[in-house]
């Protein structure tokens, strides 16, 4: 079936486009009055193990903000249930017995993602049905150095000590852990492509914490992997590094087709040093949605400004959109992106 | 009263040194068993207030640890009760009305410190006097953008959305926020040098949140009004940027003398960008304390060798120290510095 709109696609291929793709990170969530409006009958593990709600919050912004994109509704510690991990949240994760050592690194399993997360396969093919070519479905996935950070500490933590402390005591425990995880990850977005997802996106939303050495030693190799893994299947793959401003130069070698940057930088200087034979995506500060709208336009300018004349960009926030960000701005926001963006009329 | 050790004072100064002088952020907390005792019966909030307890935990690392310089023992919120701030401590500060909007930062006074703190000077007073000389007292406080980042926050908060949307959403009064607290600040550390504090230090434990555009407008200024309306007094300004490494060619107009990084660029590679007319403080990973000691040795070797041959470093962790952070590590870590470091033998 041809994409009604497939601006998303061809910006991922840095193929010409007639407008800059837009989606959201975080775009089906907490902000959405429709997405809270389910989330009052259903608990987030809920909605997100029950592909009629999955898939109905997943549209949700696609209809309502009129994103270039959806992506799909889960959590990227989804598939770690299928490890063996017993998972809760409340809101944030909470996991019962976080991975510490060897012993606890060895149970962990690489599991079948048809037979552990038969709802996120289930959830892509109703979305992909009811978008109907609309726009096209992401999938994604945590990268091994984040998912392992929240496996360690158990639960969100400033700095997440844990696996950090782990590379330096024990790094041959921990090289096993991420190595686990990253076999995990390339199975779990192989499933999601062959289920329907038409891109895939692999978040390091704890970049950030490492220092380049690490990041190379830790971090990359695995993603390199994953991403070399799903390379035949076709479907674009982006790799987000949050916090990653002084890692850009090590990311051109990471596999992936785009990179997303997240606020902190400049996009035109960061697609300079990651290299430009890449797509990028990014990065409007998620705070910027609290502008007024003037200062919003300017906002949406100067990001559009920083890598315009050249094909290859996916407008994003450069991180996560604010729970209480007004809706209102998050559509606004695309409409200007649009609106700014008509490359073919210009 | 001539000291018996200033290789602090002389590395802040970039001044020759016959070893390299290190302290620890954090270096008087949770981690050292001689804390822990003092806890066991007071809060950490009787334990700022009270001089006699703050003195005491100032100079436990002096004595067990053997660090170059002892550092006042305070919180970075200690001085907002005195603008009006309703402050507890649960483990992490939590402030019962936050600082919101206009009403609520033009209600914040700028107290006297001897009205505010004087328990804050107090303790400096008796720490002096019983250091005896040994070792130079630091004194600190949070940067303006920092302490903002709290106070809007009302908590510690992933990202501080609170005060990085008011940049947007209505950045006059986050200048006058941003500007009230420096005005504060200074008069703050210009008591704390006048009762004693041979050295300051200002943590812009966030500075990592901000994008170099937001850092320039509303972070740099203020520090820079700070270091300049205590210049006079003589004693060596550091500036701490935490995060920063993005950051970091925007340091050499901050108006400090030193300039502390994290652990996430290497040391050599920050002082080139910074610009080597000042000293650098940094900037060991807090996790490496968790290494066995051949690899912790390793590790110090890498971060002086990163900066060796010119005077001006004075080693540090390039972040708070982690409260289960095995002590003899941190210890060891002191010695090894000390002993790679015999600058006079080599």
């Amino acid at each position: 079936m041809k994409l009604k709109n497939d601006t998303f696609l061809r910006a991922c291929r840095r193929e010409e486009v007639e407008r800059t793709p837009v989606w959201i990170m975080r775009q089906a969530g907490r902000y959405l009055p429709d997405y809270m409006k389910v989330r009052r009958d259903h608990s987030f593990q809920e909605v997100c193990k029950t592909p009629e709600l999955a898939a109905e919050v997943t549209i949700q912004p696609v209809e309502k903000i009129g994103v270039d994109a959806a992506i799909l509704f889960a959590d990227i510690l989804t598939p770690a249930e299928g490890m063996g991990i017993d998972l809760a949240f409340s809101p944030g994760p909470v996991i019962a017995q976080p991975v510490r050592d060897r012993k606890g690194v060895e149970a962990l399993r690489i599991p079948d993602p048809r037979e552990s997360v038969p709802y996120v396969l289930d959830a892509i093919r109703l979305v992909r049905e009811r978008l109907d070519g609309r726009v096209p479905l992401i999938g994604f996935a945590g990268a091994p150095f984040t998912m392992a950070a929240y496996l360690v500490e158990g639960k969100s933590k400033h700095g997440f000590p844990g696996i950090r402390s782990m590379l330096y005591r024990d790094p041959e425990t921990a090289d096993l852990l991420l190595g686990k995880i990253a076999d995990m990850t390339a199975a779990y977005l192989a499933a999601q492509i062959e289920a329907g997802a038409q891109a895939v996106q692999l978040f390091e939303s704890w970049a950030g914490l490492l220092a380049g050495r690490e990041f190379e030693r830790f971090a990359l190799p695995h993603v390199k992997r994953i991403m070399e893994a799903i390379a035949p299947l076709g479907a674009p793959r982006i790799y987000y590094a949050g916090g990653g401003g002084a890692l850009l130069h090590l990311l051109s070698d990471c596999g992936a087709d785009v990179i997303g940057v997240d606020w902190r930088v400049p996009l035109g200087e960061a697609w300079k040093r990651i290299g430009q034979d890449m797509a990028i995506q990014g990065n409007l500060d998620p705070c910027a949605l609290f502008s007024p709208a003037d200062r919003l336009e300017a906002e949406v300018r100067t990001v559009l400004d920083g890598v315009a004349g050249r094909w290859g960009h996916i407008f994003n926030l450069g991180h996560g959109i604010q729970p209480d960000t007004p809706w209102e701005n998050a559509r606004l926001l695309v409409e200007t992106v649009h609106k700014l963006s008509r490359w073919g009329v210009r």
